[in-house]
């Protein structure tokens, strides 16, 4: 199966109260594209660099097979750039400043190859831009995810709203999921972002698993206790990047299957946020992933049955 | 088979930003007993009461069928006082105010029929006290539980630390397991309080479910994100109530049911953080019970290969 990511790639500086890096490769999607490099699929890439975009992350791209000839490179800027701080909580953090340079002049038209991907993951840029490239995709496409931002959400709010019923699933934080709906508690959030038009919704409650929300009911995969988090930064986009992986890998959208995603999503965001920026995600062995996998398992896997208990 | 439940009873104060409730019944002992009753084991209560109890609790108890007659009654004190106030965030407490009371009288020589009793639950109060009354215990005894709160850790903690080594689990909030443990990370918490003695320890991440650590491996059982948590008092006694009453109905010390054991102890502590005090868990029907169980395994379950998938 082929999957085509859709987003912005970025040069960020992240800090956190340990240590700090500087023009390291950021971007929805470079951790979508990377992520979803894992499961032997065919992944295409669409976003836009700047005129000092280095070689040797083009290189990383195409050292994990994932296509990058239909990447555009703006003369005039440079790359977007993001800069967010984490506090002592290494959870939470701030947009200290969001340069949107290359990214302004994003605008692709998707050539028919794009178009007939079957598996399409949208990182958080434009909204209005996310709905139009959504409307350039064929008959092929079986799912759709999508992503946003604090900063869309807070400043882009309509044009978001009109493209969430064009997706399958919508991929949110806990706070941006109380911030799209203006509901506290994550129950309520999800019920009325549900009601906005995605069929699926995933939100990450940062370091305590990711829930799945769909018709009246919900699904679990937790978060792993023994994990050294580092930098959350692309948690949710690393996390759909394995998620829309296995989901391409099986070519199967059923609940059963998307189930099984979200553990695949979990075990690979995992490895991201272990290290600065995209570092965790570039190299990861077969083995390293099922060992994790198994470990996601054990954590909840038990055998009941309340009628004979 | 047969339940001790040992620990303190009081009546409580407890505040939050939009109620609150006076000369509430509290106390782990009732936490403990009232959850471990739904499992049509034989419980026994062994706890002390003031000058002052009001007779509708006893007559609670024994409507749940949980044998009374080896309550002491104090006729020098009022029952323990404790008066708890939470904050914004609904989980957090401070303790404003705690009068022991007729706890300090508190020092029961087991009856025989106490002694005999296979599964025991051993909730928060003085831990020289804890230790003696685990002493007393018979060689029937297939499981203890031992709870304990930050005052006990903060106040009594050499004590406290003798009686880690007696017992089979020790339950925890995250809080106090930083405080015993004196680490931030949970995962290195939990490996250093292991070392101190318990085989297994369950760690309650108020609101974001249960941790089972073991060995060097760990098992969640999640919490329910549709429950509106009201008033998490006595959530880790409650947990521990339908735990041991789940191991207790099936005499089955092993892992898998302990995993199991994790799930009904999710059920019955979140019927418990629904309402002020006990009034969640005095009167569930079973089938509210199995329901609630069927949202927490929904929650969770999948069906994974790694070989195949």
């Amino acid at each position: 199966m082929s999957i085509l990511i859709i987003g912005s790639i970025g040069l960020d500086k992240i800090e956190n109260p340990f240590d700090s890096t500087e023009r390291t490769l950021g971007g929805s999607a470079s951790y979508l594209a990377l992520s979803s490099s894992y499961f032997g699929q065919d992944v295409s890439l669409v976003s836009i660099i700047g005129n000092d975009f280095p070689d040797k992350y083009l290189s990383l791209f195409q050292q994990r097979s994932i296509r990058t000839h239909h990447l555009q490179r703006s003369n005039d800027f440079p790359t977007m750039h993001w800069h967010g701080k984490y506090g002592m909580d290494m959870r939470y953090h701030t947009t200290e400043l969001l340069e949107l340079n290359s990214l302004i002049e994003f605008n692709p038209v998707l050539p028919k190859e794009c178009k007939d991907r079957e598996y399409v993951a949208i990182g958080g840029f434009m909204p209005k831009l996310q709905g139009e490239l959504i409307d350039q995709l064929g008959d092929c496409t079986k799912m759709i995810t999508l992503d946003t931002t604090r900063y869309w959400i807070e400043n882009h709010r309509e044009d978001l709203l009109d493209v969430l019923h064009k997706v399958d699933v919508l991929s949110l934080d806990n706070i941006e999921a109380r911030l799209l709906s203006n509901e506290f508690s994550i129950a309520k959030a999800a019920k009325k972002i549900l009601s906005y038009g995605p069929r699926y919704l995933i939100i990450n409650k940062e370091g305590n698993g990711s829930l799945l929300f769909y018709d009246k009911q919900v699904f679990f995969s937790p978060g792993l206790p023994l994990l050294q988090s580092f930098d959350p930064t692309g948690l949710c986009d690393s996390f759909i990047g394995g998620f829309l992986g296995y989901i391409a890998k099986v070519d199967d959208v059923s609940l059963p299957s998307i189930k099984r995603a979200m553990i695949y999503g979990s075990t690979i965001s995992s490895f991201s946020t272990e290290e600065f920026g995209v570092r965790g995600i570039t190299n990861l062995s077969e083995e390293q992933i099922d060992d994790r996998m198994q470990e996601f398992i054990e954590m909840v896997q038990f055998e009941i049955n309340i009628e004979n208990d």
